[in-house]
């Protein structure tokens, strides 16, 4: 750990690169010799142009994306995805199939819901708090998409093996785990990604789209809601966050040539996981709050055997510079989230704090 | 001017104060001594509370709000902003009336059409090109508001006084001089203003709405598109755009506390709009674009005697240092944009440069 920093493991904004940060910082004032700061170069310009190109070849590369894919930035994150892509994508008489598997999802369906859109929810694991990945669907006939949250932050699950909906496009909020994993992408019409857990900063979220999904998009729909209006304007129809899209270009160009690219990636976020969960598992004082087969590589939930503990746990850990570890507001216990830039050093930092406490409380 | 800087006159995104980009640069590794970046803290974090009370106060106090106006921080832009305000206030069986005063306007105008919405034009300088702020409105009866653009940057041209609409809300997009002028807020019932040109970076709008303003809002709209969502979460939602809403902070902060308010900075505009368009009434060598009733404090549009001349005063002035001099693409000329964080040395730099300038080519 770098002098003043601590191991951060906040669900989101979450950690960055501490070199990238670095970068960032050096650049401030004066980027590219522009004499000028990224936050007041023009979106028009030669610097900029190259951020944004740049970021988007690196989204390509780094996802194995054929040219039939379009990469769009686009603002107001995940949420204001979950009312664009029913308002692209799902026409009065068709319906789309949902899959709910926790709060975002939930939150997908209910913004769906609210355009007065037809929604068939193909399976849920609310019974059991979502605490699993469903195995059962029950499509519908002919749906527009099937939409499926990748990871789920708050109640700590994955899909480890994305659904087979066949030839229907699937559309993916894939916010927690973007670029942490090598996916298949064909299967997917839109990815799209609030990019403040794995690959940037909050403000800007990552969109993925296949072309052919373009041509379903009806006329005079409000230029900023209309996915076609990014694909052809490059993300530039009007001034974009351009801080976030400079971040993100940086984030992914450590992902690149400092980590090697998202299967060395995903090597090692296997690695951090299997760190605490084979630790949770090793005896009686944590436990994991997810169904085994169904944990997330990236926010390992866990309980302490009473809230009190937690407490202590918590604070204790951040009087160790272990920051983050509050599980979410509405679930309460502890999570680990273990993001991209959350190091294995930091990692293991933590789980030997974990077995200390143990050892002094258990 | 400050080694590797260059004098900014871009028109957004803009120049920030630099005493502000330090401070960012000094804290970007260590926010507040929490061991983290501003980008990855949560936006449910005690820092970022401050943070986000600490700036709505600020607009609060800067412009002198009463009680009745909510402080929102919105994503997506000015461009968000043109659909969201008859979506929230135009039903389908009123009329809005627009005055018409330039590019952005005119894009107002185009997305609140195609909602299908009924739109009057009660004004519009378009016969001379955007040169001037109309005089005649031809109102409609009892619309639902009136919607002006306060400044255009592109023509040059700023209401020096609102129309009087008597007690029909004005809405008005003031992306381009919030905050450089004493303004009296009661007769707005919205007002909307993309950061990047006097208060932040690209990637947050500011938006003031006067409470009576909400309860108009029809039920359904999807939750990131509807402001009683904003004001009720405090804009917090979901996750907002927290780097855009912590430099627009500081930014206020500088407004208020090294400036002395919007008051004092409205004089400094004036010195620097005067220095300026006394250059430029007093020869023939430049010539201003708008009329000289309507012109802009902070957009100083204006020609050569050949678009060559042009180009290289453009060329010379980078190579002294001082940027982004070029009219915008759709109209050609130069223009220099002095918003707040342009300082008086900045702009007497280039009056003595295009003094210069005309002795050697004039």
């Amino acid at each position: 750990m770098k002098q003043n920093r601590i191991f951060n493991f906040n669900a989101g904004p979450a950690a960055l690169p501490t070199p990238v940060l670095e970068e960032i910082q050096k650049s401030f004032l004066d980027l590219a010799g522009s004499g000028m700061s990224v936050t007041e170069i023009s979106h028009r310009s030669k610097i900029f142009d190259d951020i944004i190109n740049k970021a988007m070849e690196r989204v390509k590369r780094l996802l194995n994306l054929k040219d039939n894919f379009k990469v769009l930035f686009i603002q107001g994150g995940a949420s204001l995805q979950f009312s664009m892509a029913p308002m692209n994508f799902l026409s009065g008489d068709k319906t789309a199939d949902y899959i709910n598997t926790g709060t975002w999802a939930t939150k997908a369906i209910a913004q769906a819901q609210s355009l007065k859109k037809n929604i068939n929810i193909a399976a849920s694991s609310e019974d059991k708090k979502f605490s699993y990945i469903p195995k059962q669907f029950n499509f519908s006939e002919n749906p527009a998409y099937l939409h499926i949250t990748s990871n789920n932050t708050i109640k700590g699950t994955q899909w480890n093996k994305f659904p087979d909906a066949g030839d229907i496009p699937m559309i993916a909020d894939m916010s927690s785990d973007i670029m942490s994993r090598v996916i298949d992408t064909k299967k997917f019409g839109l990815i799209y990604a609030g990019a403040q857990k794995n690959i940037g900063p909050s403000g800007v979220c990552l969109a993925i789209i296949r072309e052919d999904m373009l041509s379903q998009i009806p006329d005079n729909l409000p230029s900023l809601l209309d996915y076609s209006v990014y694909a052809e304007k490059k993300s530039l129809y009007n001034t974009p966050p351009c801080f976030g899209i400079y971040v993100i270009g940086l984030v992914l160009k450590w992902l690149e040539e400092s980590i090697g690219g998202v299967e060395k990636m995903e090597e090692i976020n296997r690695k951090k996981a299997d760190i605490l969960y084979n630790l949770i598992d090793s005896g009686e004082f944590y436990k994991g709050t997810a169904q085994k087969d169904s944990r997330s590589k990236m926010n390992v939930t866990f309980r302490l055997p009473n809230e009190e503990l937690e407490q202590k746990f918590i604070a204790e850990a951040l009087q160790n510079d272990l920051g983050g570890l509050k599980g979410h507001r509405t679930v309460g216990g502890c999570r680990a989230s273990i993001y991209n830039a959350a190091t294995i050093e930091a990692v293991e930092t933590l789980a030997s704090f974990m077995k200390e406490f143990e050892r002094n409380n258990g």
